[in-house]
């Protein structure tokens, strides 16, 4: 039931104060969510109303005694929803409303609104009560909003803080009765799931559930030369060339330069021989996934692309029309391997010590496009050469590469 | 990082009245587990109590006011304890715990405990504020536990409501620093998911938040007979043979025997040809899962066992030796296929409306694994004839299982 553009439609709510990370994750679960072929789009309403009625509004616009200013956000508010709605009733499978929400009343005319529309509506309720992790996000992020472009810090943040005071009054969180909903407490150490039933809400919730909020860097690797990457040939079981076992041991110096053995670096690979072996000579615990294993070529395993092209010109040409959903006979597509890696990324999500996966082309091109949130379609065409370490830090809205080549220089 | 019989111990504590259903899930969780790979086993201070001091004891035994039965009662919870810690120091690699613990202070006592042996702990907790709920749980189980043989009804009941009165006056709910906790409300309606993290426990989470207890049948077949199976050979993408094709007529006309048109039944397929024809006759709205595709071959694809005995000795050796855990080369072991079909379990538990799982010999053995709760090294060699369509019910502590073979008859 991987069927990601067709199905029922979403709307998925966002509820919480300023400032607690709603955007934040709103954003991580559009990108997983279109990672996963799922065309999600999130609408947000504070961008809305920049557009609308201009940036750099102080805080006595959010006051609720401010009437006018109050009908013009809730004006915005329904705009954003209206285009949500609009979007999922075309294209759309699923939209994130990121807007305050932050009162029962709001909630329900949202309810009745998804219920006429005959989508599925799930709130997300994010709740922080640590002083220092909202102190955080509002350095992190609000003051670098359009809206306070050019003012002096200080007054931002009392601005800001007052913004806050002016919904936190009227706040009420969600309750058993509002339907399904999840709630995310202090960064993920609480997750409440209320009545939540069904196929995509529940990935959406296991997802948020292993959410983490962290700069920690991952570091990714492809396997080093293989004796059928030298004869051009696809999948298969093939040990490393006598060039990519030299890499597996400059591989093994990199990182004893950059970690200290403190640092407890694990270190993932697939089944196969070839991303066994080039982790060998780093002598550390490494775990063994069988979801990193390398796309599965199907009938064409162990044949070069010349003879695919000669012997199944049909699937050749049906492979290069559509490479992310082509599927080789009785073989893997590329979203069959994304919805395989699934679970890598959200185990490497929430993992607490820092980890190099060691994989192979096709799968490396899918855990980067996650991290980088790229579009799925770029997916397939992502350049990985072989014998380079990929060092990828997330950053409050993104995610750093770095890649550094070893030797031996090798083609492919 | 499937490894389940390496890493980690965990020690599952339930936690909660009586008559909650903490034994319910403790079973269906060791179930899970256990056919995940993990070895896995409850520890019932119930039983423990009865094979210790006898069935009968009447609920005066519980008052807490009854200084020597409450000896007695911690004695024989330590018991159960000292006795999953052994197991998890042998081979045991999941235990759960199966008692009240509905004081913070004897889970405090759990906690130093499973600390010392250097065991990761999980605690259950299982909380039922629907009286329907608690007194449907009381009829359908405790009445019929040893403890109340011969015991006229409505004594047992009155008796019994006394016991969990007992409890009910020293129980404290888990709190935020307890640790690692979960909280299943009113029969999964409301999750509540306290400081998880890490591999095992999340997906014992996911599986718990999913979990059902509903007593709907599910339908299960393999695909009708296929030109590959005429021939002995194995995997493959293969049409229907024509008495294949007219199982899928006799399927369809059975269905339409058993099913009205308002039943809503779902007709799941996997992405193979021969599945997917299979159920075309039925006319209903189907969802193909490729996780529902046969066991991967790899490199034996196409072959009949003979084949690969004659130029794969080795190979068809090792699968004689031990066909759970042999995986083909490039292709896939039962253990494999149990981890991809485990998300297809997980949805079937919450699903609402009633499923037709058309699929392989495989997969069909490792799905009634799971609902009959078999030993795991069953799974590979359980029968799954042709033209047969296989009825579940799942049973307060089973599953029933009755086989309706349709016609044409065939081999294999």
């Amino acid at each position: 039931m991987d069927r990601p553009r067709r199905g029922r439609k979403h709307l998925i709510a966002m509820v919480g104060l300023p400032a607690r990370g709603k955007t934040f994750t709103a954003r991580k679960l559009v990108g997983y969510l279109s990672w996963l072929g799922y065309p999600t789009q999130a609408f947000n309403v504070g961008e809305h109303r920049r557009v609308t009625h201009g940036p750099g509004q102080s805080h006595q616009y959010f006051d609720p005694a401010n009437r006018e200013a109050a009908k013009q956000r809730a004006g915005i508010a329904e705009e954003a929803l209206d285009e949500a709605c609009r979007w999922l009733r075309g294209a759309g499978r699923i939209a994130v409303y990121d807007a305050t929400n932050s009162t029962r009343e709001r909630r329900q005319s949202i309810a009745e609104r998804v219920e006429a529309e005959d989508f599925e509506l799930l709130f997300i309720e994010i709740v922080n009560d640590d002083p220092a992790i909202i102190e955080a996000n509002l350095r992190e992020t609000k003051l670098r909003s359009p809206d306070y472009e050019g003012v002096p810090e200080a007054q931002a943040l009392a601005d800001f803080r007052k913004r806050i005071a002016h919904y936190e009054n009227a706040y009420q969180t969600l309750e058993e009765d509002e339907g399904a909903w999840v709630r995310l407490r202090n960064r993920g150490a609480q997750v409440v799931i209320n009545r939540v039933y069904g196929y995509i809400v529940g990935r959406v919730v296991f997802f948020l559930s292993n959410l983490q909020v962290s700069n920690r860097p991952v570091w990714l690797t492809r396997h080093g030369q293989s004796v059928y990457n030298l004869h051009g040939r696809i999948g298969g079981d093939a040990s490393l060339s006598a060039q990519g076992a030299e890499y597996a041991l400059s591989l093994a110096a990199h990182v004893r330069e950059v970690f200290s053995p403190e640092a407890h670096l694990d270190v993932w690979t697939s089944t196969l021989r070839r991303t066994v072996l080039t982790a060998e000579p780093l002598g550390l615990q490494t775990g063994s996934w069988r979801a990193l294993d390398e796309i599965h070529a199907g009938v064409c395993e162990g044949m070069t692309y010349e003879e695919v092209e000669r012997s199944m010109p049909g699937e050749f040409e049906a492979r290069r029309r559509d490479k992310l959903e082509y599927r080789y006979p009785r073989g893997e597509s590329y979203l069959d391997v994304i919805n395989r890696i699934d679970r890598v990324l959200i185990e490497l999500e929430r993992y607490r010590t820092p980890v190099l996966v060691v994989t192979h082309r096709a799968v490396l091109r899918a855990m980067v496009a996650y991290f980088k949130q790229l579009p799925i379609e770029e997916t397939p065409h992502l350049e990985m050469p072989l014998h380079t370490i990929i060092k990828l830090t997330p950053t409050a809205y993104g995610c750093l590469e770095e890649r550094v080549p070893l030797p031996p220089r090798v083609e492919g």
